[in-house]
């Protein structure tokens, strides 16, 4: 546990939080500034951040949770859709880095739209370059 | 395989795309229509779709490559941050109906913003409802 750490203190139930879900890894829990309402918070009790510093069991426990998550906001909710987001670093919008998954349910009336504004390649050779600089950092 | 999904003629090779990983389950490739330029995709090579159809462990790997494409993207591209975001059900802007994960490297310079509104529950009881409902339908 981080004491310093929001989420460390919500998962230890040191701050109060409107829980939706807790096993002996994980917690979910209600996103008090919702983007839509529903919106709700997937962390694992232990202070990780960001997903690259994250163990792959503790990732898969999480993604587990989510979808769990996911299915509830269907059916509980009604949901017409489901956004499921993840920021590491105040430029990609993490607040609080204690890596966490958000699952915001979608409606048709809800309003929201993401800004997803898809860019062009100047040329296909520009975009062959970015994949080879990806492949030749990947780790085994 | 889907005969008419274009994601699973990508994950055989019947479609060309920039690959960046693949491993026998699940296939990594350049998006052409990049939110910020080095956004890579994530998918099975079996069709699944949404999320909550897809099953624990194809999950499990999906995540297990989004971290190690984000560790590469961070290295590779010099990245500042990254996003992860995943889509389900139009409303929530998916277009191919083939559950993917987009892994999106994000720069001090590049001038992209989600609207990431948050709004107010009217009142804390209302945020328990919500809260409530989910609980109520997760599944075991």
């Amino acid at each position: 546990m981080n004491s310093e750490c929001i989420f460390c203190k919500i998962a230890a139930g040191e701050l109060p939080s409107s829980k939706v879900y807790e096993d002996s890894d994980t917690f979910a829990f209600m996103d008090i500034g919702p983007v839509v309402k529903g919106h709700t918070l997937v962390i694992p009790k232990h202070h990780y951040d960001p997903i690259t510093g994250t163990p792959d069991d503790v990732l898969h426990k999480l993604i587990t949770v989510v979808k769990k998550i996911a299915q509830a906001q269907t059916e509980g909710l009604k949901a017409d859709g489901i956004n499921i987001t993840q920021a590491n670093g105040k430029i990609a919008g993490q607040i609080i880095p204690h890596v966490h998954f958000h699952v915001i349910p979608r409606f048709a009336n809800d309003r929201h739209s993401w800004n997803w504004i898809p860019k062009k390649y100047d040329t296909p050779e520009e975009m062959h370059q970015f994949a080879g600089k990806i492949k030749s950092s990947l780790k085994s």
